[in-house]
């Protein structure tokens, strides 16, 4: 959530006329993420965030998006709520980008989460792969398995400027996962990017999730790989493995892993921690033009693929084969 | 209004223990400014703003700042209001910055400002003036005329290197204000930098003044002189002398100027259009590192600075000798 078109006063008045939500009050760019420009609506009716999409968030998606926020919320999932303008519709054109208004929720992200934060997130994961199974919509995701070779071609020339031998790890990892990849486990609605940045908590409980702008059809436990990579390692890159089981566990209590996915969980693992590898490399040199914005760093995630390499058994997660 | 420093959410807790304004319901980094990190606030008692003063505002002069909002909001100017913590404070520390908690100002800046906004600003400039009158702190203006030439020996190298000739005529200006300054005009409390991103209106209504950080003791009509660069120039760089003439009449019913005031007009705004030129020069090369901030083109500054340059009566300013 960056700022990277500005939005005038004019503007706003003018694409909120066609909204029930009150007079604008006030409205302030939000410095966060990365993918689309964030506002904060201040209106008589209260707080509101207003998205504009920007390039990298396909335009066909995004009912996807706002519908499956929809579906979520009404199986219970706290996560923003898509406000419906005055002719029924959530999307609509600002400053020439597609846009949404959404509630706004309260809640923290959590820099440092603990182990009782992983558990929610667990247990949170696994209510939201519950309440999405009977979401009609499918949404293929191009940023897991078949969509990586086509990621690092766009990579690959700077890979070794980062550091030497990285292209040489990438490759022999691509070809590691398209090997033994697991094809024929559970599938549904993944979040696909929830980070702690993404959770909120109020005190201990967790209050929501956001940002389901990644969110796809695709393999379940992948998410919870995800989630291990985004998770469990502490700052100096060391994986806690108490925070691993007690996200596994609080997961499992509410979804139970069948073996097949237990077994399939550190090739998960080293495919979540390549994706992040390599959409960061991708990001590192190629921020947009006047992005307020900063691109995080990839080499975080070659460490924790080293991590998923060097285990021996998923037992190394926390929890049993 | 940038973001130099994160806050955590244990952090921002800690520090609003230490206020009554309910616990910590959500906050967002605001993509805005330059000078220091703001959040937006939600509490269980509303929006308020968290201002966390970066290394370019001196600690020394916060007292004077937080002071005046009060002040001024005690004769009615609308402004933020720093909010007092338990201990009578208005000034705490969090993530090793100096920090205040001010009110949230309701209210939009106005990319287009036209005619009528233009003398709301003239208005509230000259009531503001009034207001400070009877301000009894008092912190010198370290970016006028004296400090000029301190503020180009920083830039001095680059200058030509962003429009050659550009250094021979700082030089020349400096030479020209040095002597044709005016020195006995009326002084006081003054903004210094009422640019239309720190005038809020709501419908036709001016709503609130913010970001008082550049304000200081100095010459009344500077302040007015800034105003006519910041406020009556078109996206093209033609003068408006409309707006400009609105501006003026405006403040003037309000606070009078004297025959000498007005005759001083033309090299105030020489000056003013130098100040931020020599202010932007300095920043498009030194923008701190991973500042979330674009910087600002110097030379719309120059082409102001030879609008003025070119006058020859205060009449082209829309008002009588």
């Amino acid at each position: 959530m960056a700022v990277y078109t500005d939005v005038s006063a004019d503007d706003l008045i003018r694409f909120l006329s066609g909204y029930d939500i009150g007079a604008l009050l006030a409205y302030k760019g939000i410095a966060e993420g990365v993918e689309n420009s964030n506002f904060l609506v201040h209106t008589e009716r209260g707080n509101f965030i207003l998205t504009l999409y920007e390039k990298r968030v396909a335009t066909g998606d995004l009912p996807f998006f706002l519908a499956l926020m929809e579906h979520l919320a009404k199986r219970g999932i706290t996560c923003p709520q898509p406000v419906h303008n005055k002719s029924g519709g959530v999307l609509g054109e600002i400053a020439g980008r597609p846009a949404a208004i959404v509630t706004f929720l309260d809640g923290l992200w959590i820099r440092r989460p603990n182990t009782g934060h992983c558990a929610a997130v667990g247990e949170a994961l696994a209510k939201l792969h519950l309440a999405g199974a009977d979401f009609p919509q499918q949404r293929p995701n191009a940023l897991s398995v078949e969509g990586w070779r086509a990621l690092y071609s766009q990579a690959k020339e700077r890979g070794d400027g980062l550091q030497p031998g990285l292209s040489a790890t990438i490759v022999r990892e691509l070809d590691h996962l398209d090997r033994a990849w697991p094809r024929d486990l559970p599938r549904g609605v993944i979040h696909a990017d929830l980070f702690p940045d993404n959770v909120f908590f109020l005190g201990d409980r967790l209050s929501g999730l956001i940002d389901f702008y990644f969110a796809c059809t695709d393999t379940l436990v992948y998410d919870v790989a995800i989630c291990l990579n985004a998770w469990c390692f502490e700052p100096d890159n060391s994986y806690n493995v108490t925070k691993s089981r007690a996200l596994l566990q609080a997961y499992g209590k509410v979804r139970a892993f069948s073996a097949t996915e237990r077994a399939a969980l550190p090739v998960l693992a080293r495919g979540a921690a390549l994706r992040f590898l390599l959409t960061r490399l991708v990001d590192w040199l190629a921020v947009p033009d006047g992005a307020l914005v900063r691109p995080k760093d990839p080499l975080e995630y070659l460490r924790k693929l080293r991590f998923h390499q060097s285990l021996t058994s998923v037992g190394d997660y926390g929890i049993d084969a």
